[in-house]
């Protein structure tokens, strides 16, 4: 078998430990050079690709490659673009070849959620479709914890624990301050149509009598009422009220109860803004002080507090991918199985990307209370392991984490032309 | 000279490091035996005292009192009330008295920012005008840093190193995402009339091309033609920008940002916040994709992330109130002076409770930039201290931080009335 190089891509949102998978699938491969020879990391992701925009990542040194490891973002760039299909768009397939085939490419490891390995399939597609051979492995990578056959995402186990103790954090807060001031806490949180992160928030209490009192699931249809008796009830027998809602708690209609009315480039709305809309609700109906946060991008980005289980399933995911890849597999991504709860153990196993793709895991229903505003014991089970352990990164003596900045030279063009995007 | 007990009580916004002014306060009473009977912490802040609701922390373990060192928030509970003046209300003096005398308390230690310490001062004149001899000692707090005298205060650094490394993720974040996706984040904290927290933003970057690109300061009246061609041209320089934006940023006239009253799309009023107001502004006029978040409690109950510097200030200023009370001073706040910027060294001192009151330390003019959008070298250089160094909590195995419950038992009343707040 003739030494082939790779390429490697971030897409989609984001996270604080998408680097990690990209440590782990570096140093595997520089561990197969036997088969694998240089791994190009797209610049944005697979835009990257179709620009022949590719960063020579064997030039980056051992230490800089490791610092991935603690390091959040995306440290080669990522994209919201999503490939059409062979129908509508070959020209961007053939364009692909050509620019794989050009630096002699044949391997492709895309990390990312439920759309990216979409994408992942279409390029797995391209040997028997185009003729074009090319091993092509996902590796999974979202905060929203919606990817099917895989446990969990690599990405989640960080945002909850972030919300996680931001919702505990906060909450001790507003118990002190409660008697003569803030009576309402409202932590918004990403999670647009499955409620795994506002789920996450619940773990900062152990029953319904600890904060949070109330967790908004996209899940769950919006009742103002049901939801408003609530919070009275709360700030009466407690003295306060603490609250996460998720970014995608909508009505029963279907509407979003904040909708920004903006639409991605996958035709997702932009949300935003269900934190200052239910503080106004209360303050309208209730009267009483309130305050709220919004995390945005906060939750996703803090590697500073990431989950220890997180960073290295998302290390393991990269590895697995070229372990896969140099073993012969095609065409699937490696997924976490959950062999226990409690003391928690997980093993690796492989779900084939035509069935991953544009699959979209909710939330089983059992794994909220009925009346819909809390977290069962199961989903606790669920939960717990993925923030266990902290994972640290270096800090410098000015007090900020030592995060890589790695050097990202993008090798000459081999291609006479240029692709629109 | 006898044995009297004292008082301690929390009071205005919690942070990250009260507890451990709390912890200074009692682990330094408790050597000094000698003098000092049982700390009583009032329940709910200066409420405590007025209603006879004092808790008694000498059954609370040596661990649990070592443990608020780590714990965020107001472990007694704290309050948002002022003492008005003896010719206003002099039943409040009368009441305190009663109650200070009825637990033979003779000493007061009052921990918190400028209002409190205007009560501290307040009750300090207790001997005077009314015959009632306490030693009363101010223990400085906030995390608006507006105190005066004092170089820097308590519950800042850790506001500052949480904002800093916030500012840094998300930016992180973005910088990956806006080749495809979205192209200006900005950041509310917390400081109404003070832009120390938004300068803390700041130290992100090393400079106006890293971000944060722009900074809005309460202190700069806010112009929107300036803002948003500044906007501009760092999304055009950088394919992003990075705004990190004061709740007190406000016009020329004094009217907030937040209260600017625009409507969204719909039509709908968009709901407070300076954040999700200038997100919407830059959307309208240049049309760029934008995440916005804010983070509010977050920001000042992180002790997560808390800063080294901070947390040792914080239990000094507490150690230091109780050496200040049994070598026979009164009415002064311990104050922090710095020494040396680099390497950092502080000293204490004290200020006299009389100066301290209402007076609000704003920042200087010449910490922020000709151009009204950054820091300069000599800001960086004060902030940058207080951020050094990490003291993470212990964490349990469920991946939590170890954040103590007190048992915080009120004593019983031994007045007949009771009192109406």
């Amino acid at each position: 078998m003739s030494i082939k190089n790779a390429f490697y891509a971030q897409s989609g949102g984001v996270t604080a430990v998408i680097n990690a998978s990209a440590c782990g699938v570096i140093e595997t491969a520089r561990q197969h050079s036997d088969k694998i020879g240089k791994v190009y990391a797209g610049r944005n992701g697979i835009i990257g690709a179709l620009r022949e925009e590719l960063i020579d990542t064997s030039i980056e040194s051992v230490e800089d490659i490791a610092a991935l490891k603690h390091t959040p973002s995306g440290a080669f760039g990522s994209c919201r673009y999503k490939l059409k299909n062979f129908e509508e768009n070959k020209r961007e397939y053939e364009r692909l070849i050509e620019v794989f085939q050009a630096h002699n490419i044949g391997y492709f490891f895309y990390n990312g959620g439920g759309d990216s390995q979409d994408t992942a399939y279409k390029v797995s597609q391209l040997s028997e479709k185009m003729g074009y051979p090319i091993t092509c492995i996902g590796v999974p990578k979202t905060v929203d914890n919606d990817l099917p056959f895989t446990d969990c995402c690599p990405g989640f186990g960080s945002v909850a624990k972030y919300v996680a103790i931001s919702t505990k954090e906060a909450a001790m807060d507003i118990k002190s301050m409660c008697e003569s001031s803030t009576k309402v806490f409202i932590l918004e949180v990403m999670g647009r149509h499955a409620g795994w992160i506002a789920a996450a928030g619940g773990l900062a209490g152990q029953n319904s009598d600890e904060a949070p009192h109330i967790i908004l699931f996209p899940e769950v249809p919006f009742d103002r009422e049901t939801f408003l008796a609530r919070v009275d009830e709360a700030v009466k027998k407690h003295g306060y009220c603490v609250i996460v809602a998720s970014e995608g708690a909508q009505y029963e209609d279907g509407r979003f109860v904040a909708d920004a009315g903006q639409k991605d480039a996958f035709g997702h709305t932009q949300l935003g803004g269900v934190a200052p809309t239910l503080a106004n609700m209360v303050k309208q109906a209730l009267g009483y002080k309130y305050h709220w946060a919004v995390a945005d991008y906060l939750q996703r980005a803090a590697r500073h507090i990431a989950s220890r289980t997180d960073v290295e399933q998302a290390y393991a995911m990269g590895k697995a991918a070229v372990e896969f890849a140099v073993s012969g597999k095609n065409a699937v991504m490696p997924i976490i199985v959950r062999e226990n709860s409690s003391p928690y153990k997980w093993s690796i196993s492989e779900a084939p990307l035509s069935q991953v793709a544009n699959q979209e895991k909710k939330m089983p229903i059992h794994y909220i209370t009925d009346d819909g505003y809390g977290i069962t014991a199961e989903c606790r089970e669920y939960l717990s392991p993925l923030i266990q352990g902290e994972d640290y990164p270096p800090y410098d003596d000015a007090g900020m984490p030592r995060y890589v900045n790695l050097v990202n030279k993008v090798i000459e063009k081999k291609l006479r032309t240029d692709f629109e995007i």
